[in-house]
């Protein structure tokens, strides 16, 4: 199964479009991975998929702690994502990729700004021999994301269009399986949205502490909204968590 | 000392600009942290600084294997670069870039693109607080480089320029430690060096395997090659090495 179709599926199991980002979590050095664990515990009902970064992999490592949050997620029946943003050359590309696919995740997301050739054509095409997920980032949703995501550059056909929006046209002429557009920018969200339609869906991340608000997102046209402190930082992850499923869901 | 000194002096002390990219190792799953020790050990003499990627990273982990050759390396006086291409959001770069100079990296890579506020600014408040380096992608050594850090952009003043400018321009402002741009393409190296003159050295990868020459580079502008592969995978690390050191010497 396509990890496009993995993620629908998931989403309509557990009846949410909440992928959970275990960046930050509240602990010592010592029990980062059973404070990890524990959260993932008692949010899962309330998720549909699990998001890991350098938070975790860095201090984790790959081969020892992520391999058990993995495999915590799996059993609880979440895809998982290394949202590793890959952006360097083929030949390395090619290696993160199957590093962090043979760990077990199920996508890895990547910075289409490196381009096709010798670029991101290796990791789509590991992902593809797998069956697994690559995820672009097309507009993320920090301050200075305006600086490079949103410029204005010429196209191969020497026409005037924004970064992003040449992002979404690779996302979908590469075959993605999501697009990341910040949820702190909803216009950019409704205008991607307009170009990917239901080819390739938007995964938001920024929803909470950064400021994006969820129904926002969802209705420009977020499919998956991607939540990280607000949840994992919260005294209570389990209502926290639950606020945010009951919020994506009514209109 | 500011890392772009460190170098300096390391450079002088060994007689060589080669910094030894330590990405591909010829060995099994089981002794990788013991062959890529082995080809330090060797090929030390004729480098003078190393650089580490994701290629060992994942499989050995920084609280590991990583640690065992930052410490050989700091003991045979080699600083040492992490190669991590940082592209996320502020807050997420902060924790990466902690987490790598914690284990003692003396440089950190990062890609411009990602913009400064909420960006980069944490990298580099970091690594000045630390008296460590932030090196800029400026221009890549793969095929598709054309395509994102090539590209023609408009800059803040509306301003026709191709992308690598726009960095290199960057760099200047940022007060990087270093630029990148790929050996394969000598008049981008030329070129950027025009802007950068002696402010911000150059450090070229992509000589040998992918392609570049050692000597075009270092005429062009480049003041360190990296060099990866070529050495790495040769039969003999330690003479290819040498052939490398000297081709840099030889006008």
């Amino acid at each position: 199964m396509r990890f496009k179709q993995l993620m629908e599926e998931s989403k309509e199991r557990k009846q949410s479009n909440i992928v959970l980002a275990l960046d930050a979590v509240p602990s010592t050095t010592n029990n980062l991975l059973s404070a990890s664990l524990k959260i993932l515990r008692k949010v899962h009902p309330y998720i549909c998929a699990v998001k890991l970064n350098r938070q975790l992999l860095l201090p984790l490592g790959l081969q020892r702690g992520i391999r058990g949050i993995i495999e915590e997620s799996h059993r609880l029946d979440l895809p998982v994502i290394m949202d590793c943003k890959i952006n360097d050359i083929g030949y390395t590309n090619r290696v993160i990729a199957e590093n962090y696919f043979d760990a077990g995740f199920d996508a890895v997301t990547a910075n289409p700004f490196v381009g096709w050739e010798d670029g991101l054509k290796p990791v789509f095409e590991e992902a593809k021999r797998r069956n697994r997920g690559v995820i672009l980032l097309v507009y993320m949703s920090h301050k200075a994301s305006r600086e490079g995501y949103g410029q204005i550059v010429y196209d191969e056909h020497g026409k005037k269009k924004p970064q992003y929006v040449i992002f979404a046209e690779k996302a979908l002429s590469w075959g993605a399986d999501g697009a990341v557009v910040g949820g702190t920018y909803p216009e950019k969200i409704r205008e991607v949205y307009e170009i990917l339609r239901d080819e390739v869906p938007i995964y938001s991340p920024g929803i909470g502490t950064q400021g994006g608000d969820i129904k926002t997102a969802i209705s420009a046209g977020a499919e998956y909204v991607i939540i990280g402190r607000a949840i994992t930082l919260s005294e209570n992850p389990e209502a926290a968590a639950k606020k945010f499923r009951d919020a994506s869901q009514t209109p």
